[in-house]
């Protein structure tokens, strides 16, 4: 089984890892990490480097296809995204976390289909013909869309479960010990103190506002 | 705010990105990925590289040091343990994923003290004189460790809270979206069914037991 997870400069780093923790343990999962350039690529905070040893250009097809976001995606190479488009067709299921989605999206992946996104982004996903849907997960025949970073946890294990199974997805929830215990409960924009939304809004303002890749 | 987290061969990636995801957000926070050999370091299933751009012999202090377990941890090099054990004196905290507490055991820090881990390594807390608690986080003065892989994404939002506020680890929660809905309950041993439980259980063996770094 073939998981392509693309990479991009300031990519955010959960948003990829999260997913490839939980579908690395697929039964024959082979992932494969690919960028325009291949190399070390530095994710958002500038302060990690993953290597992604394949360019895209090289990868013809993938079973499982996972689009991460970040404030990168903003000045994402117009090559990754025509990627995106031609790979789609080859794909069992084709995902994304975060703002993911708006590379489908870009890519036309998305027109008239149901998706998420990070919430700072979710309307911009109508800006390609989506329709922004509030949800962690939304499914839409074989596009998958997660909500911001972390929900590519639960995205993946929904992925884990569609290709082998419940009970494979379950000893893989397992062996992460995925059994949440936020110390807070501010983890959507309907559960956070307005004041607390403001501030994750500004500091993701600013986050995007860093610009170029650092 | 200087934070380190050592690498090593055949971590287990969520276990450190998980962490590096929360705390490179702190206000403030400079975050070091260091290893005994800098370079490209592999992880469990081999299939990710990440960049440990700095040697553990070149860091000789920290504020926050969070070290992540794996399946390499036991055959960690003996100057990871030595250099942990030296490190530790320096810290305002100092704090493990998964069976990366077995590292701060080796290294004699929990002595006496609480402590968890993957539910698979637990009781091998005792080995060396910690106190096996089955928490997803246990704070023991400085030394807080978390239970497996993913419990380490709870446990950096609670050090969040300590270094920066409640607001700032609130904030930090809703930037990276994090109002968990996992599609199965099946992530601690007590939620699990047993059949869940016994074929996570040999998962895990078999990975262990695939030896050298991949």
């Amino acid at each position: 089984m073939n998981i392509v997870i693309p990479l991009f400069p300031r990519f955010t780093a959960l948003d990829a890892i999260g997913p490839y923790e939980v579908l690395s343990r697929l039964p024959g999962a082979k992932v494969t990490f690919a960028a325009v350039e291949p190399g070390l690529i530095r994710d958002a905070t500038g302060m990690l480097q993953v290597e992604a040893p394949v360019a895209i250009a090289d990868v013809s097809s993938a079973d499982l296809l996972c689009v991460p976001g970040g404030p990168g995606r903003r000045r994402a190479d117009a090559r990754l995204v025509d990627w995106i488009r031609a790979i789609h067709p080859t794909t069992t299921m084709t995902t994304s976390v975060c703002t993911g989605s708006l590379l489908l999206a870009a890519a036309g992946i998305l027109v008239g289909l149901p998706a998420t996104s990070h919430w700072f982004e979710l309307e911009s996903l109508a800006d390609h013909g989506a329709i922004p849907t509030k949800a962690r997960i939304v499914f839409a025949g074989k596009v998958a869309t997660a909500a911001g970073v972390s929900a590519g946890i639960d995205l993946a294990l929904a992925l884990a479960a569609r290709f082998s199974g419940d009970d494979v997805a379950r000893a893989i929830q397992l062996a992460i010990e995925y059994d949440p215990e936020p110390p807070f409960d501010a983890g959507s924009v309907d559960k956070a103190p307005t004041a607390i939304v403001e501030l994750a809004r500004s500091t993701i303002a600013r986050r995007i506002a860093a610009g170029a890749p650092l």
